[in-house]
């Protein structure tokens, strides 16, 4: 059996840094006014209600899948009011929190197809999902900012 | 002795998902028009250049300090032409290949101050060197897109 390779991150520790960024998302999406939410746009971009909606239907699902080995492709990706895109992302983050550790450890070195359909190292499709999540995120900055409103600090993830 | 932790990524591997990042930030870079790329702000943020120059004062400085325990903080933010920045982005991009696997593997897992200034796990601080670049280039994604300009592709990273 060859040693465990050496470690940039612990899945422990990418949880917890993931989850912070959940943090902060969950404050941008709470920073937009309920109408600009589901209707405010620039350069023909998306709302950041469907953005988030997209994330929604990233994050827990890659989390199921990697756990169970089943992939099952969301089919709300519509745009919801605040109220109910804040309901499915806390119900998100507290199952993440408890299937997240049902991964076994040597899954996230293997490569799969996600989804049965996107090829990759696990590491790096659970990374896509992180990473475009903030991508979006920093999108909702700019609408907020054109709204003349602050967005909350880049750095907190508390 | 304790046992290796788990691993969720290696540090090489780690870095070519950073690479791959960087390869799409520098598309992002090279797709603004040279005066938009210096001007063309939304909302009062900043321009896209300086927002680069910042990257560009984070990435090997980081992987930098890292490697040798010493830090230097870079005094040049303030923004660049297009071939300045670029220049300067493939330098970076190449010294940090270099300077990366200087870093001794157990380094990623202790608390440091980098800059003298920001304690932190050590991943911790090189991903948000790494979120950091993604958040502002979805930033330039928003700028490309009110400039009439469809950006590159977020998935690839060739």
């Amino acid at each position: 059996m060859p040693a465990e390779p050496t470690t940039f991150i612990t899945p422990d520790a990418l949880l917890a840094h993931w989850q912070g960024h959940r943090r902060l998302t969950r404050r941008v999406i709470d920073a937009f006014p309920e109408d600009q939410f589901l209707t405010f746009s620039l350069g023909g971009m998306r709302p950041f209600s469907t953005l988030a909606m997209e994330l929604v239907s990233m994050a827990l699902p890659m989390v199921q899948g990697l756990a169970s080995g089943e992939w099952t492709m969301p089919n709300n990706r519509e745009p919801q009011p605040k109220a109910e895109v804040l309901r499915l992302w806390d119900e998100a983050t507290s199952q993440m929190n408890e299937v997240w550790p049902q991964i076994p450890p040597q899954k996230f070195l293997e490569t799969i197809k996600a989804f049965g359909q996107w090829p990759g190292v696990v590491h790096d499709l659970v990374l896509y999902v992180v990473d475009n999540e903030i991508h979006h995120r920093g999108q909702g900055y700019v609408y907020l900012r054109a709204l003349g409103i602050a967005p909350p600090a880049f750095y907190d993830r508390s």
